[in-house]
């Protein structure tokens, strides 16, 4: 029976090896518990050692679990297992994501006590309060049982886990889990895959460590002005240095990923080629930090503080070990030899000359042998039985020494061993053997010196990643011209010949139709956009919000100049699909949709909707749109762009709504959509117009010209009536009170 | 320098190897010209013979094309160089269809004169009067060309085509392109399979000759009332007799495809294993005869006359000939031998008896000159330089009688032949490539007698074929629990609990809720359907559909009782898919197909809308349904269901016209659709109730009621008023007056 031990679960959240891990994507396990005051959410990437907690209330959890979760696009997590059977809407949550491998977790694994003290010992620290953790912080809670989980798992110490980062939904702009899928953020929505998505058109990076920070800050806008205000410095600075920016893509183009290496070097995983990688990317940094040196750069990771110039000496010195000691194109296995430079140690270098000199210093020993026995003909042979011998031929045998040990005798005479003979096979068999040895223990020397490094490399390696997200934003800016936004504090948006950067990427250079975007939370907020499909309404509705999010990733953006006042949550409710895999029906999504919004959009949101109220009739769908138009204009008072096919809201007035339209135009009996948005709603008549060019008979046209004109007439004066009698009174008395009608009150 | 000559030019349309086929469908070849008075049609399946041709007016070509290419699935079609250009509708139209391969020919290709010459000598008459063609008909240039087409490429004589059929629109209910996918007749709407389509619920063929027929008919559903009938009678036969239905399945599982194996005959393609399944083909057809011979069954296909008892007794004798000539399993090939059975042919027993006793034969002769010579151990051998040999021994040379003739000198003694010898050695030898001649010559004569008597072989083809469908249908209506419909002349339509036979067929049974279907061209000739989605008002308005063309088909109806008045012609118009090939905007496609409904549609029609104006505004979308629905109504008076969501257009009161809904309930806060059809209208609260189930806070949903009351209130009289008062006075003066209104005139 052989005595199994169980040496690395591999599950898809602590796969480190290169083979199962997508370059470009963060590897995140996540964990969920249910705290005291509610509940408890961890993140981490093994390959980079980030580590992350939040907590949030029981109420609105699933929907906040959904975020997180297409947010990180975990591929597993720790569930608390009676969570899942109090809160169902949470485990619905949960179960809607195929690739996302589920480990429950017996309740009694989840121990406050337990996973304080575990994240204590993981840190070396005596409390949680240099994180800025309370000993009962629900936080706690999740992280503690992530890293119980990773101790059972990986078994590793995970040396590279060195900090554990609180977090709240404060920070980033809010982005619900369909809004998300309907900007086509990271992946579009025709088949999942990164082409046609906003990612692939600002992903310029050249490592891929750059890759997954960029993807990170995409998927988490900032809130925070001055952090915006720092990238977007640091991307102005390449774009306005294109020589050096140029410069610095080459150096990044060469540098191996340094997180994942700190993360294999943690683990004891580095294997040869993974070491001179550490080697490459330290010369990348060096020649990175000395292109770099003489701009203020900002760094936004805490890592980088930690980069002063005792870090860099001691980095400059590992590298220099790693040239010295590893030789060019080292062995992956630690067995087979082939790692360590020659030159590098003087054991080592004599083995390999006793080793790779062997049939020289036999046929020195033959030769001596020859002379003194005086048998010319004396040969050293070898056989796997006797290994080497001398072979005598019968002639000379009365020549042979006494020395000569007789170990075999043969048709023409007999062979002999000597001690010496015997000594030198054992050593040239030995050296071979010790080389191995020897270079394994080499190896780990300087893996282990490495290793010792880690802060300081994952702090090089975090600086890598900023480099080259900032560089990757200043080279999409300066291929698509983009420029760079005014991001402040105003309720405000003001876009100058806005473009849709996807969009935009995938057509020939000049052909995309730019348009403005003016929302005033102070004055028009809300902007009803009327007009045929196919006129380019989605197309204008999305890009208001990718600018938006581009600007608050710290990104230039499409347009020829941008305004963007922070905004808290984008919403993006576009179209009409089915939820297929919720088992809902389209209306009902829609509804629960609009109902979300509404429950917690604020004044600083942007919401952009398309198409409310469709899938009903007309009556009870133009009634929603009405009043969802009349919630978000008066109660919420949030930049909105609503496209409708409901005209009748154009009837709608009210000093913070504009009327907008897509240009449409009849040339030689075609429709043409022109893109252009124009003030003022979509003419009515355009449907006849259709109708008409598609060969509807005349009489069935004009009847339905005089069904619409007595229709408009009646309902023009009705919905006029209609709105205006009910504004003079406020409807929700219990709601509050619009800032802006306060203040007209207060003065 | 090798002479190479073409023998033959495989193209997708001339294609009869088994391999190129998919057995199930029909392989048509197609030809398009423009002829003095409108465009020639004509179309070809190689491997059945079907011949059939058309013409059509210049004006609404492209549609007609359209509708030709998808019922036909054409994979190659011949098209008059210049009409390409002339007609970029029809070039469209064509070009449209990537799987169709287009030949262009030139125009002098195309020549009345020599089509009609082509025709003449194909059929072996003197003209094509009984055919049915005068000489200078449209119809004759594009068949004449395919003729003319397939001598250039297939270059065979094709002698199974036999008759040219004239076929116009007036025979089958027209379904346009669009109609036929909507209704997913043979392919899905999703992968275009023919999974989940009407075809595959109802093929319970055996061969896939029946499978084409059924396909066939399904693409082609009839307006002859008596033709109908007769199909309905022969399913009734087979659903009435279960044990004779089991039995001709039985059989009908092991024929082989007849009407490929004529067109195989008819090429000189036909090897060894493909006369083998001929005989089949010919007991099974004898078997079927004597099971089905005391059924009055009245067979459509015209080849089906030609079976007489002369024709049956042909048949019978030669499927004696290929019993008694044909060998078990032969080779594919004509030139290895094994075709033809032991005891058929003297002259080839003889040769195998030779081939197979050679070394018998000898032994003997051995044995013979043993004796004469008194040489007890001559020997035969042979090697390759000179064949068959006598050895003697040294020690006998003085034995060797004269007529041994010497050859050669070994180290041994000598070796010798005799005439006798040599002559044996040249039989031997030259009987397997006497048998392999032989052999072949004799399958040649076997496939000569079979392809003599193609006419017979394609009658008995069409008769199993149609056999083959009738029992399918037979079968299908047992396992689903069909019933015939009543077929009549009348303008009505009448379905009590019908289903929709796929969708039935993909729940478990007794979970699909039936529904009625009451249209009457003199009553209620038009039902408006309104109701939320989800509710299954598109299953119920395909179902209409399907039900109409299975009947029409000759085919049992999923339905406890249906009445069906013979429709001339069905629309589905469902969805509103962009129609991207195209290019038009999804509103420009749903207009287009309207206008061709109304321009197209008679009284007779049978028109499935669905959401007609849901691509542009409220008001236009209304009044377009509006007056459509008034024009479907008033002007066409056809059977008509019509699906919106315009509630308002329920408030149309019209003596034609009823109001139908899906029912919805709401049970324990969730909406319910129960799939049943009630009277009345959709309430339109239905929207504000689901809205509310959502979340949508209540002020913002009071505020809707609200604005919905107001709405409706005001609607209500507005609608009543506008259409009761234009209703007096007949709006069309210049259209023609329904019948039904003119019939109540002239009481």
């Amino acid at each position: 029976i052989v005595d199994r031990k169980v040496v690395e679960v591999i599950t898809p959240g602590t796969t480190v090896d290169e083979d199962y891990l997508d370059k470009g994507n963060p590897n995140y396990l996540c964990a969920l518990a249910s705290g005291a005051k509610g509940l408890s959410f961890a993140y981490i990437d093994l390959s980079t050692g980030e580590f992350r907690a939040t907590s949030f209330p029981f109420d609105g959890a699933a929907e906040r679990i959904r975020q997180e979760l297409e947010r990180l696009q975990a591929k597993e997590m720790l569930v608390q297992e009676s969570l899942l059977e109090e809160y169902p809407a949470v485990a619905a949550a949960v179960s809607e994501r195929p690739s996302l491998v589920i480990n429950r977790w017996a309740d009694w694994l989840f121990d406050p006590q337990r996973s304080r003290e575990g994240l204590e010992k993981q840190f070396g620290t005596a409390s949680l309060k240099g994180f800025g953790f309370e000993d009962h912080d629900t936080e706690i809670l999740a992280a503690g049982a992530l890293l119980d989980y990773l101790d059972g798992t990986a078994r590793s110490l995970l040396p590279h886990v060195r900090t554990l980062i609180r977090y709240g939904e404060e920070e980033f702009v809010g982005i619900d889990e369909s809004s998300q899928r309907n900007l086509e953020l990271i992946r579009n929505l025709r088949d999942g895959d990164v082409r046609f998505s906003l990612l692939e058109t600002m992903d310029e990076t050249k490592t891929a460590m750059g890759r997954r920070l960029l993807k990170q800050r995409l998927l988490h806008p900032l809130r925070d002005l001055a952090l915006i205000a720092r990238r977007l410095d640091m991307v102005e600075t390449f774009y306005r240095d294109q020589g050096r920016l140029s410069a610095l893509r080459d150096l990044l183009a060469k540098t191996p990923d340094l997180q994942r290496l700190c993360s294999r070097l943690a683990m004891d995983k580095a294997h040869g080629k993974d070491m001179v990688a550490v080697k490459n990317s330290l010369l990348s940094f060096e020649a990175v930090e000395t292109l770099t040196g003489d701009l203020s750069l900002a760094f936004e990771n805490t890592a980088g503080s930690l980069l002063d110039a005792g870090a860099s000496g001691k980095l400059s010195s590992i590298r220099d070990l790693l040239e010295k000691g590893l030789c060019d194109d080292p062995s992956i296995l630690l067995s087979e030899g082939n790692l360590i430079r020659d030159g590098y140690n003087r054991t080592l270098d004599d083995l390999k000359t006793l080793r790779d000199n062997g049939r020289g210093l036999l046929e020195q020993y033959l030769e001596e042998e020859r002379a003194a026995t005086g048998i010319s003909t004396l040969k050293i042979r070898y056989n796997r039985l006797i290994g080497y011998f001398f072979e005598v031929t019968k002639m000379h045998l009365s020549k042979v020494p006494s020395h000569f040990i007789r170990r075999q005798g043969v048709a023409g005479g007999e062979r002999y061993t000597t001690d010496r003979l015997a000594s030198l096979e054992s050593e040239i068999n030995g050296a071979s053997d010790k080389i191995v040895e020897l270079e394994k223990n080499l190896f780990l020397e300087l893996r282990e010196a490495a290793k010792a490094l880690i802060p300081e490399l994952t702090a090089a390696a975090a600086r890598l990643s900023e480099l080259d997200v900032a560089q990757s934003l200043a080279r999409a800016a300066t291929v698509r011209l983009w420029v760079r936004p005014g991001v402040d504090g105003e309720n405000r948006t003001a876009i100058t010949e806005g473009r849709h950067p996807v969009v935009e990427a995938h057509l020939p250079r000049g052909e995309f139709i730019p348009n403005d975007v003016l929302l005033d939370g102070g004055g028009i907020s809300f902007a009803l956009i009327t007009g045929p499909n196919m006129a380019g309404k989605s197309t204008y509705l999305r890009q208001a919000a990718l600018i938006t999010i581009m600007a608050q990733c710290g990104s230039f953006v499409p347009a020829k100049e941008a305004h963007i006042g922070l905004t808290d949550r984008i919403y993006c409710r576009v179209g009409a699909s089915d939820n297929l895999a919720r088992g809902e029906s389209t209306f009902l999504v829609e509804m629960n949709e609009t109902a979300h919004i509404l429950h917690t959009a604020t004044s600083r949101s942007l919401v952009i909707m398309d198409e409310v109220g469709r899938g009903t009739g007309t009556s009870d769908g133009l009634s929603i749109a009405w009043a969802v138009s009349e919630e978000l204009l008066e109660t919420i008072g949030c930049r909105t762009l609503f496209a409708t096919h409901y005209h009748e809201l154009s009837l709608i007035s009210h000093p913070r709504m504009a009327n907008r339209s897509m240009e449409v135009l009849e040339r030689n009996g075609e429709i043409v959509f022109l893109r252009r948005l124009i003030e003022g709603a979509a003419a009515e008549s355009y449907g006849l117009h259709v109708a008409s060019l598609a060969g509807i008979p005349d009489p069935v046209l004009r009847r339905a010209q005089r069904i619409m004109d007595r229709l408009r007439e009646k309902e023009q004066s009705l919905h006029e009536e209609l709105f205006l009698q009910e504004k003079t009174a406020p409807q929700n008395p219990s709601a509050a009170v619009v800032p802006e009608e306060l203040e007209r009150i207060l003065e």
